[in-house]
């Protein structure tokens, strides 16, 4: 299963959309038109519109709002990609080269943050106030989420709880923001849009996991990064976090020591990667995701049978089943 | 006359102010927490805020909702100025090192971003709607400013409609922004809205071309850079347009030539702002400057007499005097 054939019921709403994401990025300078041409190009594979539309006709089919919605969170969206890459100096975006590698730091910012401001614009000309509420938390929670992550990641303690709390902040809340923006857009129902953003919040969670997850388990082939990507930038993620929980205080230090020396081998990142799978770690955080899951599953259960319920119930699945 | 003395008729409300504003920041995350505090001591000269309690107290009167938008005009002007310093690659800030020296790049993004988040959901959380289409337009236009500004200096062909546009997007719209939400917080009338609106693009257009010629005139002891900076820099200002329209095409295109080399010596760079002082360009750009300030001062002609209105014209008149 792809992302492909889970948004095939919502296929032509894609399809429209991307001409309304085109028209929704257009500027008067010429050296942005280039960007955002080029950006158009790396095309990705319009998740956080997939999930706008799917949401929007389960709760009673797709409007001009959901399409305002879906540019919207595709906007904030694309920004933050374009900042992620000034943040961690990535030189490629989607096989491409990324904004910052062939415009330099400083245009990357601006082009990051004009992509905020059309997508908080299109929803002020829009007059739709609510979805900037939705959405302004969601943006607050995404730096303040990086932000946990940094902290955290100098000092190396990061237990369960703060990482869930990272990885929600940070991943799941433009996810949700995603799902409950689609209800908002076709419903005024408060207990379909509750379901739709914990549907989401659980579904990003679980997102996240995955990828930490894929991190141990991959293959550099498939993966485009090398395993073990994560303990080199001194990332502690769940399956380590339960790894460690496993072990004495004092083994559990003297591992810690080695992901904070400055130049960790490769053979002491091999060893750790080793040591995360023998301890169990991959196991427990795939049993967490699929409760998570399993959770959202059972959230969409207000909602009667039909081809967009399905493809929810398929995304969900996909999330954590996917090999990269 | 300094800020401190123009704002002497709402320094209580900038008292006030101040701890809003440091509410208005707080985050859970430590190191978010750390920075905070870090740009709170940075404390600016709150001409932003100055501007709004003014322009609130001549529409009728300072309210929460002056707060409101007062905090929201700070935190983005903030977040600008954390992003500026990735985009300038500058280590200080206000006399002291900036964000992006002490904390690197990719913190200094975040946190811009952060902030940017703030600003829109203070207006969110207060229903402050009017406040969110005033604002978001502006935040387009200072990062289109910005892009067109690296455009043209990149071709170095900028003339002075394309330097106005410029100046007017990236500085006059911020400063426009905060009069006009000054003065939508305290009335309703759309003749006061405009006037107050039409006073601060002009200002804030003044305010830029004495900033450009400041770059010709001042001295390294004042103005804390060496002058001819903007040169060095291959930014074209309106002193340096307006010399090379006085000149053939053939000798402003060898002078052209001399700012695009890679390495322009202090000669060189001596010898250009000579020239611009030759021909004429610091006068013209002054008289420019004054003419957009007694057009600014003439708006508020529909306000009766008060010490806020004098606060309003002593700035204007401040703008393009100041020596630094």
């Amino acid at each position: 299963m792809s992302i492909g054939d889970i948004s095939k019921p919502i296929a032509k709403h894609i399809d429209n959309f991307n001409d309304f994401f085109k028209a929704s990025m257009k500027s008067n300078v010429a050296l942005l038109d280039l960007i955002v041409r080029y950006i158009l190009r790396q095309r990705g594979k319009r998740v956080r519109p997939m999930l706008v539309f799917l949401a929007a006709e389960i709760c009673g089919g797709v409007s001009r709002r959901s399409f305002v919605g879906a540019a919207m969170v595709e906007l904030l969206h694309t920004a933050t990609l374009v900042h992620d890459d000034v943040v961690d100096q990535s030189d490629e975006r989607r096989g491409m080269a990324s904004i910052t590698a062939v415009w330099k730091n400083k245009i990357a910012v601006l082009v990051g943050d004009y992509l905020l401001s059309r997508g908080l614009l299109i929803a002020v000309d829009n007059d739709e106030f609510q979805f900037l509420k939705i959405t302004s938390t969601a943006v607050r929670r995404m730096s303040e989420g990086e932000l946990l992550q940094m902290q955290k990641t100098r000092q190396l303690n990061i237990d369960e709880e703060t990482y869930l709390k990272v990885i929600s902040d940070k991943t799941a809340s433009l996810i949700s923001t995603c799902c409950e923006i689609g209800a908002v857009s076709a419903t005024d129902d408060p207990t379909k849009r509750a379901a739709l953003k914990d549907y989401g919040e659980l579904v990003g969670n679980a997102f996240q996991i995955r990828d930490d997850v894929l991190d141990y388990i991959s293959r550099e082939s498939i993966l485009g990064k090398p395993v073990g990507h994560d303990i080199r930038d001194k990332k502690i993620t769940l399956p380590f976090i339960y790894a460690l929980s496993q072990v004495s205080k004092k083994e559990a230090k003297q591992i810690i020591s080695k992901v904070k020396s400055r130049n960790i081998s490769n053979d002491d990142v091999q060893k750790i990667v080793s040591f995360v799978k023998e301890k169990g770690g991959i196991e427990y955080a795939e049993r967490r995701a699929h409760d998570m899951i399993a959770e959202a599953r059972a959230k969409l259960d207000i909602f009667p049978e039909s081809v967009f319920k399905n493809a929810l119930m398929d995304f969900a699945s996909f999330v954590v089943e996917r090999a990269k």
